[in-house]
């Protein structure tokens, strides 16, 4: 089945420990987007100004996605511009241009509208609900955010929280939100506000996943050079959300291997700048990695 | 097989979120002990000073430590006072008044010589290195060491790396002796100084265990209500020494499965305060929590 993501369609200017690159395509929808293809059909939901570069229209549409509903504004393409250091554990956000993100209105066309399997990757809590709404029949909604808005729209989140299946955070968003230190603890508070299910993601160490039925925790794929995390938490998503699409029931075992899968996508998204690795990424590249992951954990 | 224990026994004050003890029995010796004694017989080599309450001797004792070498000074007992707020991943220091712990020259009886397994837990690596001298024949030695050692005593314990088989280390330490921050590197870079393995224990993250044939991640055991971290870490390492100790041969399967049981064992210690939780703990209390343990990560 297939799935909608919307988000952030980006160009990102970075500067890590191995480089610096300027306005790679990228953004949370993008990053998404290059894992969940491999497991289901994807319908990218975002917009983009009258600047960007027609060859990354063309990368996407190569990819296999669905750009229907890929909107051309009038006005600039939302850029950001980061920087890592140390550890890479945390971006330092060196400028935002909102362009013409400022003024989006996503929309769907009536076949998307069907569309079961929606992520609402981190834009302003008023536009993922404005999407949120068309939408016929929602039956896996995950939904991704991120500190600003936690701090500005705090309301409008917790509201949107309510319709939602899978709350996606961080763990200082997680704990922001909750106001709980302790993971656990903040998972539960969350899972309390609407959302069946509370995926924390802890970079390199790995994701924390609660629902009322059990607690799952995998570490992260030791990956030795980290070349620009950028994007890994949606790319995480990407592959949890994606592989949950394609499969027909979302059990336990459904939801772990999905974790799983996720983890390893993020894994190959941190080891070269923007989307340079994970759109070159196959399914068995996937397989592999996830065989070798297992015996890092299994006993 | 039974195992040395070289460390401290403390008298340790703690304020965190859940309230405040004062002088409670602690030190690096005492919880390592806690867990190692659930799998081995154990050794506990230390020093206390005069004023030393009589019913700790006794409480130890009890747990079936053999204290031939756990000396009492003349002057006053190691102390330690820490603060933990917030997450409660890191001790604030107080006050650490060393006492008795500024002249302490180990001592170990002829049959204790004998003894193959051993453990430096965090004390002055000249102190660590003068009881390894005299070992007859050391077989599987593990060493534990804080940042105030890395930074002032650097030459000492690089020497002495090379002399052991196990270095454990927080995540901090690590990056600090090694120069990395990628951890994966750290440990690389830390095996390269002559321990066949570096064990990295990351708090509420889990542990990382690198080798020059496998690299070894867990989550750490899901525990809600952190009450007070103190000697989680040695309670760590006295549970994956312990198995190991215990056991016939030290491959790769017995060595992922010792770092599951300092996991479990660890969990426990946080729970409480000091050893009030570890000093009740029986090996089927251990055994309950390690197949739920495997459940959180295993699919």
């Amino acid at each position: 089945m297939s799935i909608i993501v919307l988000g952030t369609v980006a160009l990102d200017s970075v500067k890590t420990p191995f480089g610096r690159r300027k306005e790679l395509l990228g953004g949370s929808a993008a990053h998404f987007s290059m894992a969940a293809r491999l497991f289901t059909k994807v319908n990218l939901i975002a917009i983009v100004g009258s600047d960007f570069p027609r060859q990354h229209v063309t990368f996407l549409r190569d990819k296999g996605l669905n750009l229907n509903s890929l909107i051309v504004g009038d006005g600039k393409t939302f850029r950001w511009e980061g920087q890592y250091q140390g550890d890479l554990n945390s971006a330092l956000t060196l400028n935002t241009q909102l362009g013409v993100l400022s003024v989006f209105k996503p929309e769907v066309s009536s076949e998307q509208r069907e569309i079961e399997n929606i992520f609402l990757a981190n834009v302003d809590p008023d536009i993922q609900e404005h999407l949120l709404t068309k939408m016929r029949s929602p039956k896996l909604v995950g939904l991704d955010s991120m500190n600003y808005w936690i701090n500005t729209k705090r309301k409008e989140l917790i509201k949107l929280l309510k319709r939602i299946d899978i709350y996606v955070a961080n763990d200082q968003e997680a704990r922001s939100l909750s106001g709980e230190n302790n993971l656990i603890k903040a998972a539960k508070q969350l899972c309390s506000l609407g959302p069946k299910m509370v995926l924390i993601k802890k970079g390199e160490h790995g994701v924390l996943f609660y629902n009322k039925k059990f607690i799952f925790s995998l570490p992260a794929y030791p990956v030795e050079k980290v070349i620009d995390p950028t994007g890994a938490g949606d790319t995480f998503a990407g592959g949890f959300m994606g592989f949950l699409a394609g499969t027909r029931q979302v059990n336990s075992l459904a939801i772990k291997k999905a974790l799983a899968y996720g983890t390893v996508a993020a894994s190959f998204n941190v080891e070269d700048f923007g989307l340079l690795r994970t759109s070159r990424l196959t399914r068995s590249d996937l397989e592999r990695r996830l065989a070798k992951f297992k015996n890092c954990f299994s006993f």
